[in-house]
């Protein structure tokens, strides 16, 4: 999982970076699911990633500078991961991606109604979508969705899939 | 490398298939360079593809869907290799990836002139740049770029690809 710099072209240093099966699916629950906790991450992981190759892909999206580590004020012993400026970026990287799949392969219904959301809101919703994780992310004070009265790309989006996930699972 | 369905989420299928080193980079050489023959890819290839990874990479794409075979009329012997409509739709994917790739980690110049002039273009030039690769790889006809006189996005790209190319190489 090292970076070999194998040419210069931007398309492989980021597949280089992001080429592996886990390494957007955890900034994807960071981003979607403001999971900010080891335990978090592991125990509500869909995909059920296993706890060695989490914490190695956390340990490396921190030194890639993808994601950043602090002491959680409200418990001391725990770590709080946050994501840096270049890893909110990602959001249109996730937005395509999302839309790709949804289109072509067998996405499950709930799962796919935040892609489609995403990818109707397209640039303008995107952009907004990395102020409020700029928001949430880039400051140290405790900033939780929700404590703003004001709705936000993120609420809107869960409730979406909160929506579905209600009709598919009603006899 | 086999698809085992971790969850139903449209990003994880699709990191699935197209989350590792290669896959993706393969399918960049037949977009950006129109490689398509075997030989092609392996020579040419920037990030020296081995050519037991390039032949499994071929058959899993093809598996998949994403690429076609069929005997190049012209040399009965090789196969000629082309995208389905699946991955031609991911142009899309490929334009985000490479801004990304661009912004944020150390890219070449003249890799990134590409990238930065598909980025600028936006969603109507990946149209018509998706409306050419159907030409070129949809039909079985020898559809070769530059057989139509119309400068079309690929001979765009392709220029200010080369003339970076040549500024960079000037002493």
């Amino acid at each position: 999982m090292t970076t070999i710099r194998r040419s210069g072209c931007p398309i492989n240093l980021t597949m280089e970076i992001l080429g592996d099966r886990w390494s957007l699916i955890i900034i994807r629950d960071m981003i979607f699911g403001n999971r900010r906790h080891f335990r978090e991450l592991l125990m509500k992981s869909l995909e059920g990633i296993a706890s060695n190759i989490l914490a190695a892909r956390l340990k490396r999206l921190t030194d890639l500078g993808l994601i950043s580590r602090r002491d959680d004020p409200s418990h001391k012993q725990k770590g709080i991961y946050s994501l840096t400026e270049q890893a909110i970026q990602l959001v249109p990287i996730l937005a395509v991606i999302g839309g790709w799949g949804r289109r072509h392969l067998a996405a499950s219904e709930e799962l796919s109604v935040r892609a489609r959301l995403l990818e109707e809101g397209g640039p303008a919703m995107w952009e907004k979508f990395m102020d409020e994780l700029r928001a949430l992310h880039l400051t140290t004070e405790d900033a939780r969705p929700g404590a703003k009265s004001k709705r936000t790309v993120l609420d809107q989006l869960n409730a979406a899939y909160e929506a579905s996930r209600n009709r598919t699972s009603t006899p």
